[in-house]
């Protein structure tokens, strides 16, 4: 047995705002089968959890030595019950120490992780995760680093610094539902085609933007008059405005010479990426996988 | 007659998208009468203007010498005729070469200013105004100023940069807007109460943490935290939040030593001004009388 392999069989399962996941791995921490539900935490009344749990999972927890680790919103004050945050700095050693117990040594709900920006303001200044910080860890598994800055991309996007394994803190950035309510309900909807296909190179123009406008509440502006002096075809703003608010993100945590993982769905990550080559700077992409080699790992972390 | 009054009766209207206003100066500059309608450019199908204009200032037209100068979308694709923007650096002068002419030396459109910030990069980056430029004008001819930073507060915030007393450029910040879309359709409007109460604590908190965090996409997600920590009243996050997005102006425009003038409504300019003390920083507010001094200054440039 590897020392990266997980002692028992694994049941992990990732059950987010939207949608469930699981998956069965074996003692090797090879995925032996995976599913998935439209049954996010949304969908389930309080005090229900338990009884969609052994619906959905119910044969896959007939393996008795298997242990099975939550993590996602299900840990939320609206999900099955809730964990408190694990504050940051956290690396397994502390999210062992915060996990939930719903039936001690064989059942848990994996926390999110807190971190607390001091501004030397009297507000003070939260930010908050669930369901990424297995992500994080099975980013840094799965590629063996232990110092990266780690980002999420999405609706609302993380980046999470790392440090000797460990994450330090990280920012959240309402991107991705900012872009979704600039093309769809703000005054630049009016000129923004609902359906143009990517532009790489608009795109490109708007993270170049980013890095040298006073502010982006500014500089989405632009997409608007664009469409007044036809400086770039319609087609091509969608594009822009993206990257305009994806640069707005590297400018503000996009650091030369640092390793950079992109962990998500790979069209969003290919964005981040190309975003970060324009900007001379390289990263490394990972997908759904992150998610269970987070678990495994966390699992075998447990089983040491 | 003073050097400072137009030297015929001025019909002066300010045509926007959502209301029509005008006013009936004498030959000294005095407001004599003014009207509001309801009537804004998106009501008027196009071809009916000039009815819509005769119908409600007809009368004040019988005057046989009276100037008329309309300025707002009025100029706009949209709107009566399409007057040109007039390219920054502008001043009065360049305002009265550029206006568009529907009655030549009786009624003329006023053109908006537009800018261009060369970032240095493929695609020019546009700014514009219409109707602002009037009220810019307006706020030098009621102060004697002639370098100062005007500021426009609303769903499209303008900072114009006046040197000479002429406007040098300017920027739009998409902040009225993007507070509306955030309170109202965003993931923070789940724990933002519609109805609260303006907290002038919380707001300058909310400017104070703008100008120490690494983007505003990051620092509004911050206002999602305070619910989950409790860390302030509910009732005060929109007043937090208004804070945070301000204050993000003011972090990228606001410059010690200089002059602002602030033109708007009382209860917009009122929380410039408070932000704007908050960093040290003083502000003259002007209302309503910067569009008819605008009116009437420009009046008299065109008449000397």
């Amino acid at each position: 047995m590897s020392p990266s392999t997980p002692r028992r069989p694994l049941i992990a399962i990732d059950w987010g705002t939207s949608s469930l996941r699981g998956a069965r791995l074996d003692s090797t921490g090879q995925v032996l089968a995976a599913r998935e539900f439209p049954r996010g935490i949304l969908t389930v009344p309080a005090g229900q959890f338990e009884a969609v749990f052994r619906e959905l999972f119910g044969d896959w927890m007939q393996a008795t030595n298997a242990l099975c680790l939550i993590s996602g919103m299900a840990g939320s004050r609206q999900g099955w019950q809730e964990a408190p945050y694990c504050p940051c700095p956290a690396g397994f050693a502390e999210l062992g120490q915060h996990l939930l117990w719903l039936q001690p040594g064989r059942m848990a709900i994996v926390p999110g992780l807190s971190c607390l920006h001091d501004a030397g303001l009297p507000v003070p200044q939260h930010d908050v995760m669930r369901g990424e910080e297995i992500q994080i860890f099975g980013a840094l598994a799965l590629t063996g680093q232990k110092d990266a800055s780690v980002v999420l991309p999405g609706t609302h996007s993380k980046w999470a610094q790392v440090e000797a394994g460990r994450v330090q803190g990280f920012r959240s950035f309402m991107t991705g539902e900012v872009f979704a309510l600039l093309s769809q309900q703000s005054i630049l909807s009016r000129t923004l085609p609902a359906d143009a296909p990517w532009h790489e190179g608009a795109f490109v123009h708007g993270v170049q933007l980013a890095q040298r406008t006073p502010s982006v509440l500014s500089s989405i502006f632009t997409t608007r008059t664009l469409a007044l002096f036809g400086s770039l075809p319609a087609a091509q703003h969608p594009s822009f405005l993206s990257g305009l608010l994806i640069g707005e993100e590297l400018r503000a945590m996009a650091r030369p010479g640092s390793t950079v993982l992109l962990v998500g769905s790979a069209l969003l990550a290919q964005r981040y990426a190309t975003a970060l080559h324009s900007m001379g700077l390289s990263s490394q992409s990972l997908g759904d996988e992150a998610t269970w080699a987070g678990h495994a790992a966390l699992a075998q972390q447990l089983n040491a």
